[in-house]
């Protein structure tokens, strides 16, 4: 794996269809940080593209301002480090419009891993992942917000993904902790 | 390594002495989230206590007006999962105080290594690090805020810990990942 440069990877953070607390799907608001920590770790990893999705139009309203501001405007000029994050997102109003967007980049429809916080029949291990991003086909690794990515868009993914196992039956990370961990598990040297 | 529990090793996180964008040392401002998401992850990994360092009175009024919210007050109800975490989450004014505390209960003296996203010369390796877990002495993880912490800080610590490499020179992940990646190399399945 050591020639590999990450180059296939999109990370995709998703607001809908997500879960609330009580099981109903919802559409989440847009944390702050999840842009700033996931950025940096995709370039830090060498992520192609970090996809957030939001058919929400108040809220992507509100990420190409704060993108405006750290690619283009005083936040890049302040630190360099974080425009060179920042300028990996692109905001999309659904997964679908993602899909479409890197098909006619890539010349292949890529394949797409959901995770979770719960095990899945049939799922993916870390080992068989990285495998996979040796072949041409892009692939799309798909986070949930709020309390996770709907059973229905878990169904409907091509694979979904082990869950992250920790010391215990205690298992409650934040997104941004679980695609930087995941990230090191596919791309760490 | 499976029979390992991670009961002895700590976390802190330190807002002084670290430095700023110019080098100078500070004393840093709490985010929030560096409690929430540190606290979740050290939980889920089985870190025995997560140390907030700062000499700042009016931080540390801060972080025990948030911690009593979560842990005794209505957060702790609405999600008893974010109190199992939050209740990891000791305060002090300084990491002396924090090594007195953690030899008052275990009985050594803690091992201190200190993180960097610079490399050090004589730098622990990752697989040395989870042997020394086997160890019956304790062990603290020092994380820095801000740009990281002070060289005479990693000059002190008993050990310094490699830094993280992703797929190429750049290395700027947020403190949040930074500490959920490394519990992960050294506690995860």
């Amino acid at each position: 794996m050591t020639s590999f440069s990450g180059k296939r990877l999109y990370v995709a953070l998703v607001h809908h269809p997500v879960i609330d607390k009580n099981g109903a799907t919802i559409a989440s608001a847009v944390t702050n940080l999840d842009l700033h920590d996931i950025a940096r770790a995709c370039r830090t990893y060498g992520v192609k593209r970090y996809y957030v999705i939001t058919p929400l139009d108040d809220q992507i309203v509100l990420i190409k301002r704060i993108l405006d501001h750290w690619v283009i405007g005083a936040g890049g000029d302040y630190n360099p480090k974080r425009r060179q994050a920042l300028a990996l997102i692109r905001v999309v109003a659904a997964f679908d419009e993602m899909l479409t967007d890197i098909t006619g980049e890539e010349g292949y429809r890529p394949q797409t891993v959901a995770t979770s916080a719960r095990r899945h029949a049939g799922s993916l291990s870390y080992r068989r992942l990285r495998e996979m991003l040796d072949d041409p086909t892009p692939v799309v690794l798909a986070f949930g917000t709020a309390w996770g990515l709907s059973d229905t868009f878990m169904a409907e993914a091509d694979h979904r993904l082990d869950p992250l196992t920790g010391a215990g039956a205690y298992n409650h990370l934040s997104v941004r902790s679980a695609v930087s961990i995941i990230l090191d598990r596919l791309l760490g040297g």
